[in-house]
């Protein structure tokens, strides 16, 4: 299950053109609107213009309506959560919907308190969101399935990653990305596995966050959200394999994250890619 | 129209002691009280300890005034504004100008929705601004100049940026930069090319917003609005630049960057500066 | 009073183990919960990381009672404070005391405005505060005793540093950490100095503040609240001489300073501490 794309056979033609996605984000400069958390958005932003994107970042009532009509795709991360960011987050997501722009739902820290678990299934149930993307007990949360979370960091799940994302995905009706030292993505229909990354990811806070946002900068461009998704993690984690080579410790690898993103280019990722596609 | 200070016939006698401002800067600093945008917040802050001022970040509507009493400079930054900041700009706004501390207003994404053009201008009209910092489509919405802004990114203008910073600054009554790759600063009557920068700045989110916040520090210590913004545009274009030559990408550049503000010394500005004064 | 642990005879047996705490740290990974000022959360999200505990940020007052009942320990930090904010400490406060979960105190900008100072001392009436870490005129304010605050910044004060720490230990029954080039700590019985440390500390924005979430660290893990501040002030004293020898600035210091706290060792930290007992 874990074979590079060139002599892979479980179904990566499926997934063509993957590294070229790279190429189109830094053509069209989509814009990606964020309703995100307060930890990560300086980091978010800078991994949006990173892979080519542009971020913006606006979260009031009275204008995200407004904002989410410029945008190409919208991010919708409730890592510091306050009730008012939650209405503003179902009126942006109702005018993507409306306009069919796509949706990435980060539930952070789902399965830690009420809030945040019922907000994430508020916005599942009430908006349609094209990607949802956490690690595997938020994900395990909203499903019921029994697990630990420590505060926003998740321990361990009673049940397998890959059945949780298939279910998760039909449930909800969306392409699941659960992220960990293997990446898990499932529209419910297809599976794959991303083994791209290195463990100075989970060394800093909002690699996570960053995950998202790339799956929507690669929503943007790319209607099939599995794919987008993929593409997403194939970036993250290959950024932070070449990242880590040049770091000395969490703080110096997220600089030359940054770095490593804006220099990714179709032939690095081709090459250093390592999907997996299962049926 | 490109000269450096040394051989410019152009008015530069006027900018006559620029590069001493942020030794001045250094020996008394000042403290700069940012109403600001949560994206950008930890980068103003430590551009402004870099510069040799002292930040202060402080938006409740309660302790606004009281905080930017004990100030030289106010930062108005409007770029993740909720009408509660508003008001408390207002707020802060009106205790400066009764107390002559000058204000600089920085209006993120104006053009892009109502709720930042109308913020923008309400500010503008009920308070006295000192200066003006904004992409050349911001700038233009607040004239009602045709322009495209995608999201917080200027893309295009119909008309001369020369004009629309003279027109608005006439209009608003206060000096007007627009920055970009040639900065163009106005106070109506006097008009400055800022030629200072590197594309890597463009890489980096919130760089508009450190040049807005190191306008304020330059304020601080002179009342001449447009030699203070020029400063800052020098300052800002040329740590870019020194920044540059040791950035292997964006997220390496930004701390080079923050470095290069604090290495920054009367003789390199003299030296590296490209400042051209027209009229 | 400056000596090496090797060669004290001034009570040093007393902190015996104390290198040990990082090592404690990182094999119980504690959660610490912060309600924290947007400045800097995403610095001391990554300092909590790299101590070896996980971070999380959450202050709506719908969840704080829930989310720091599954933490090990609580940072309140005014430095950004609205009204809203001070409700949800005191919920989190309140429950934390409950469950006997230890709560540092960070009184930013104490002292500068009344919302700062009246916030803080009811914190301190109305909670059980195990540590308040600030700078001299930050506490010497808490106290009544003149200072010159400006900003966030401590300029003097009018009573010998260590007087102060006692007297507000004593007065508020908690651990009180005045920091600066040499850090006061008393528990209104004990006092000890910290002389590790490096002046790019006091370059970057919130180094006060990381040095309050390294005391929740090791809060976490050791009972002792004196104990624990001195082990938090000589962790990122040691971290920021060691970055200091790799930094062009503060910019890269800042990368670095995060590397050098995880990368520190019990060897290191025995052998580097500059930490001197008084009576």
């Amino acid at each position: 299950m874990n074979q590079q794309q060139e002599d892979s056979n479980t179904g990566l033609e499926k997934l063509e053109g993957l590294a070229s996605l790279v190429r189109i984000i830094r053509a069209r400069k989509p814009l990606v609107h964020h309703i995100t958390n307060m930890v990560v958005m300086n980091d978010t932003a800078n991994v949006t213009l990173a892979i080519g994107a542009l971020p913006v970042m606006a979260h009031a009532r009275e204008e995200v309506e407004e904002m989410v009509s410029l945008a190409s795709a919208l991010v919708l991360n409730i890592g510091t959560l306050v009730p008012e960011q939650i209405e503003a987050m179902l009126l942006a997501g109702r005018q993507a919907n409306e306009r069919q722009i796509p949706i990435v739902l980060d539930p952070v820290g789902a399965g830690a308190t009420r809030l945040r678990t019922e907000s994430a299934l508020r916005l599942l149930r009430e908006l349609h969101i094209t990607a949802l993307r956490g690690n595997a007990s938020e994900i395990g949360a909203l499903l019921g399935v029994e697990g630990e979370t420590r505060g926003v960091e998740s321990i361990s799940l009673s049940e397998e990653r890959e059945s949780v994302a298939q279910r998760a995905a039909r449930q909800f009706g969306c392409c699941v990305t659960i992220t960990g030292a293997r990446d898990v993505i499932s529209d419910g229909r297809r599976l794959a596995y991303v083994e791209n990354g290195h463990p100075l990811l989970a060394s800093i806070t909002g690699s996570g966050c960053m995950a998202t946002t790339l799956v929507a900068a690669f929503l943007a461009v790319e209607p099939d959200a599995w794919k987008a998704s993929i593409a997403a993690l194939v970036t993250l984690g290959l950024a932070g394999e070449l990242a880590a080579q040049k770091a000395a410790g969490p703080g110096t690898f997220r600089s030359h994250l940054i770095d490593a993103i804006a220099a990714l280019d179709e032939e690095t990722i081709r090459r250093g890619q390592k999907v997996s596609v299962i049926a």
